[in-house]
């Protein structure tokens, strides 16, 4: 192997921190760039190509030292400890790094009770990513996002759902195209919002349901929350709403309490 | 009023930016610093002293705007928009900082029914802040927090509560002590952990309850595992485990469903 990346002028070096800050050269390259190596075993394990590795040995966490050995060498390119702080978004970074390219978009054959979340202009990557390791945890079918919205696979999205983004079907897709698509598939839209008269208990959350959740501080457009079968969460407390991440957490384990 | 402070190496200026920094001298002087209009007027409510407040009239927030007039003149010093910022620890600050010590514990008397939450050893901020708001949301009794761990009253976690944290009853306890407390005020303990035979549906939540919760990685201690009444969360998924967060207010909520 040849020897390790050490100047922070590296070409190579700087073209990793452009991809980490630039959605825009990142979508222009096709490139994800994808950092830890919990998240990059769980990319390769969903079918990622092992495009680029950039490892640091001398950086490596336990987990990182146990999946090393099993990634192909010769797309490995090893940076010093400098060096890969530099191009690292963490403060401990874990010396596992993989430049990748999104696979061919899977979405799966919908089972007649699924679950899906919608998101809506959602731009927080911290909640996008919180509600994707959730809807792993849960189960759920799919996620769609509406619009433009956070770019799913910003290094932040990717960290905050410890990679779940990889392993989660994930369409993103026009408004209109989503409504019209999840109608003719079925679905009861279900959108979270404050003003709802009925709370997500009363709800029946047993057949095809896409849960809708907005931003926090905009909520839904009026034609998602005028739905029939809208819901809210019942607040006990001073504030006047849950962070939307939560907010989805709490429906869909109800959901999954109800399709016991 | 005297004149804004515009200078970055001004005294004041440079005190604030310790005070965000440092715990040790946040606590040595019995302060803590609250940033963000919502944040301020939730203690204010909740009847926090108005001890020094720092405005920035040029970066004000809609939301602080609203607030600025109703705040005691006679505390107010203002900041040029360069050393808010400085002093800021936000990428858009609303121009509202308040230099406040906590009022004497208002720990309340618990209803027959008290809900309440432990925390175990947990350090990341966004987390403890997060389940603060989820405590208020869901109208829960108070939080305990075992050991050192987190500082309630550190800026990031005032931020992820949004202020919540003001709010909601929280004391700061060594764990054997707790232990003592909470079973001598016939708390049943439900330790929140990945490994218990029961589900938190199966669990009868309607009593005194105490939710324990550990850190992702280490979860909680022996003794607090093995409890018979130890509850875990259903994963469908690839991962093995919720965020914290996330797992404490998907059970509170069932817990208030129960309650119904």
């Amino acid at each position: 192997m040849p020897s390790p990346i050490t100047s922070l002028q590296n070409p190579t070096v700087k073209r990793l921190v452009r991809l980490r800050s630039s959605r825009r050269l990142r979508e222009g390259e096709g490139t994800v760039l994808i950092e830890g190596a919990r998240e990059t075993a769980r990319a390769l394990a969903a079918g990622w190509a092992a495009g680029e590795l950039y490892l640091c040995p001398a950086l490596f966490s336990p987990e990182a030292a146990e999946l090393a050995p099993q990634l192909p060498m010769s797309a490995v390119t090893e940076l010093s400890a400098e060096a890969f702080a530099k191009v690292s978004g963490r403060e401990n970074p874990d010396g596992v790094l993989l430049l990748s390219r999104p696979p061919q978009e899977r979405w799966p054959t919908l089972p007649p009770q699924a679950l899906l979340v919608v998101l809506h202009g959602l731009e927080k990557p911290g909640n996008v990513g919180a509600i994707l390791r959730t809807v792993d945890g849960v189960g759920a079918d799919g996620v769609l996002i509406l619009g433009r919205g956070a770019d799913p696979y910003s290094p932040n999205v990717i960290r905050a759902s410890q990679g779940s983004v990889f392993t989660v079907p994930l369409r993103q897709q026009d408004e209109a195209e989503a409504l019209a698509w999840l109608e003719e598939e079925g679905f009861t839209l279900v959108a979270c919002t404050p003003d709802a008269p009925r709370t997500f208990w009363q709800a029946d959350l047993t057949g095809r349901v896409a849960l809708l959740l907005g931003t926090e501080h905009e909520g839904l457009p009026e034609h998602w929350r005028r739905h029939e079968s809208a819901v809210s969460i019942p607040m006990r407390g001073q504030a006047d709403s849950l962070n939307v991440a939560t907010a989805a957490a709490v429906v869909l384990y109800e959901a999954l309490r109800q399709r016991q």
